[in-house]
């Protein structure tokens, strides 16, 4: 595969030459890492490296792009120090293993990666990693460390979710046609970044995405043909989206311009999925400015549907302490704190002392949802931001 | 989608036609339990309905068939009687639910019909169902009274897993060339019943079919094109897969007669899988005729692939309690308890005092599962049975 791309990426979707510059960029990221520290033996100085940190402490909100950032404090980890020695050696282990992947051109599991790296280090009884946990946070460092997405280290998560709708894309060089895939769809990979990924702009006619939380309310959608009407794509992530799903609605959103519009549980878990897709998770911050969608719209379900929809309360279903302490949290995130909308929405649902899953809207009919509740919503504009 | 399709199935990949005929045969049964009430009221005689019983004393494993079957128990459920008449009442309205299902051409989630049914029964503060796992048991209930999977009735739960490879299919009428799914895949849907998928048999060239655990590792299968190498399909179900993947795996392997390999993880889980996909579950025995798959074969990870692949003790996970107590249990299924290598392959897990993960072997190399570990297994015929 190196042989083959010369080139500079000419960005006309061959995946490649993509991928070649692309990595190149992170090889040469992962060799710096790694000339620091001969650079610092050279002159005797202690090797070290300084890892931005990755705590709330170190999290904020930024107004200006409406995305949760990583502040400018680093930890410093050094080679000569007792308690830092092993991390320091993780992340070197960590930073050889994703520059052997990318150098092979395949692609691994994190737990994949934690158990290429895990073995006893030599003349002791010690194990270079005890458990995958130790490794998920090493991994999470290197791609602060060098500003590189996971995927970009070749490295994936499990996938979930699923995609129908007016999109043709390119996938590894296969052409998928995403109106014609059934009632299955196409399943989202887990690394959707431009080497892998290319989008059919002339063959993409949709107007913009709906996405739904669960896979059973997407397949309501899909079998109603609702993107097939309302000339859209059609999404869900099986919950909380992993990082595929969002990294292709932030594709979509910012390289077709398409609005996204969310369909999520009237609870404190929808608001939270949201919160995510708008403005990314404060856990992993660092990414945010590629996986956030600030423009992203919340259709639904809204605390005002019980009375709007005349739902009967048998479909309701009552707050825990822990989804009221849940939402108040949620209420006090920078991004919801300001917005009257949310602070109304939020507190509505705490004085109406239970939640509504989408499902709910099918005690009215079956179709309900698809045919009346989410095209209403879209007609009047009727959304959260 | 009534009205166009008059005559009988000829099985010619025509959708709705067939989706005619099957749901003829299920609406004719959901009448019969209509019209017993009705006859017995007539005859001034008390409704009930006789369900077979779905509980382990009612379960049983058949050497013949080499699935688990239930028994011919039954329980009785009057409408007059104090402690069955709001079950009875149930089952009436889960009946109604899914004719109406049927006559709308409509199918719906489990959670879906749960609140498609709920309500306050006139005149009482009662409601239909309190919970889902109400609803849940009723579902079953009337498929084994019926004798019709819940796909037939219209249901589906969530939805799991991905499949690739050399084969073409019809879904919903879109034809689906798995060999060019790209890196996500085709989503394998809920509801993989003949109305739903059609093979494509002349354009299917696959030899066999490989079947991992994981999505994980289905993806280095995938990026490896084991399935173009070695002609296969390759499928995953996330886990303990959902029943469109074990009915999809049934259909694959006794319409086309594709043998069924299964690559698991090394635990009692992994172990359990597999039995649930070679001879049915436990829980929902009355299905195995159309699930199981009694010729599925165990091709790893076997507790001699330790000393085999020269493994490193690092990637070994100790053996937790309830592992032992799950392995045990596990040894005495019937239908593992006869077959000296079973036990065998149970009691050197036992002795290792360890399980192994499918990744573990990513610590020779990466593609050491797809390049020496499946094919060398494949060559040797070398599996449990």
């Amino acid at each position: 595969m190196a042989k083959r791309a010369r080139s500079r990426s000419t960005n006309t979707g061959n995946g490649n030459s993509r991928l070649k510059v692309r990595d190149k960029r992170t090889l040469g990221q992962l060799r710096n890492l790694a000339d620091g520290v001969v650079t610092a033996a050279n002159r005797s100085r202690d090797p070290y490296v300084d890892i931005p940190t990755r705590s709330l402490s170190n999290v904020k909100y930024s107004p200006r792009k409406r995305i949760i950032e990583m502040g400018k404090n680093t930890n410093r980890r050094q080679l000569f120090n007792l308690s830092q020695a092993k991390s320091y050696m993780q992340t070197m282990l960590v930073g050889s293993g994703c520059k052997r992947l990318i150098e092979q051109g395949k692609t691994l599991s994190i737990r994949g990666l934690y158990y290429m790296l895990k073995h006893q280090i030599e003349g002791t009884k010690e194990n270079t990693f005890e458990e995958q946990g130790e490794c998920d946070t090493v991994i999470e460092d290197t791609e602060v460390l060098l500003d590189s997405l996971r995927e970009e280290l070749h490295l994936y998560a499990d996938k979930r979710g699923d995609m129908v709708g007016n999109i043709t894309l390119i996938d590894s060089g296969d052409e998928i046609d995403c109106s014609r895939m059934g009632s299955g769809g196409y399943a989202i990979p887990s690394i959707v970044e431009p080497e892998v990924i290319q989008f059919d702009r002339k063959k993409t006619t949709a107007k913009f995405v709906l996405h739904v939380e669960k896979g059973t309310v997407w397949q309501r959608f899909n079998e109603d043909k609702f993107w097939k009407k309302h000339n859209c794509i059609l999404t869900h992530g099986a919950g909380q989206p992993p990082r595929g799903v969002r990294r292709l609605l932030n594709r979509l959103h910012s390289e077709l311009k398409l609005p996204i519009y969310c369909v999520l549980d009237n609870d404190p878990w929808g608001y939270y999925i949201y919160s995510v897709i708008k403005q990314g998770s404060i856990n992993l911050a660092f990414e945010s400015k590629r996986m956030a969608i600030p423009e992203a719209k919340y259709l639904g379900l809204r605390s005002v549907d019980y009375s709007r929809c005349d739902l009967s309360s048998s479909v309701t279903i009552g707050l825990t302490d822990n989804d009221r302490k849940r939402a108040k949290q949620i209420a006090s995130y920078a991004w919801f704190e300001k917005k009257k909308p949310w602070q109304r929405e939020i507190q509505m649902m705490l004085d109406n002392g239970f939640k509504l899953e989408v499902e709910a809207l099918i005690s009215k009919d079956i179709s309900y949802v698809t045919e009346t509740y989410v095209p209403e919503r879209l007609r009047k504009r009727d959304w959260l931001d």
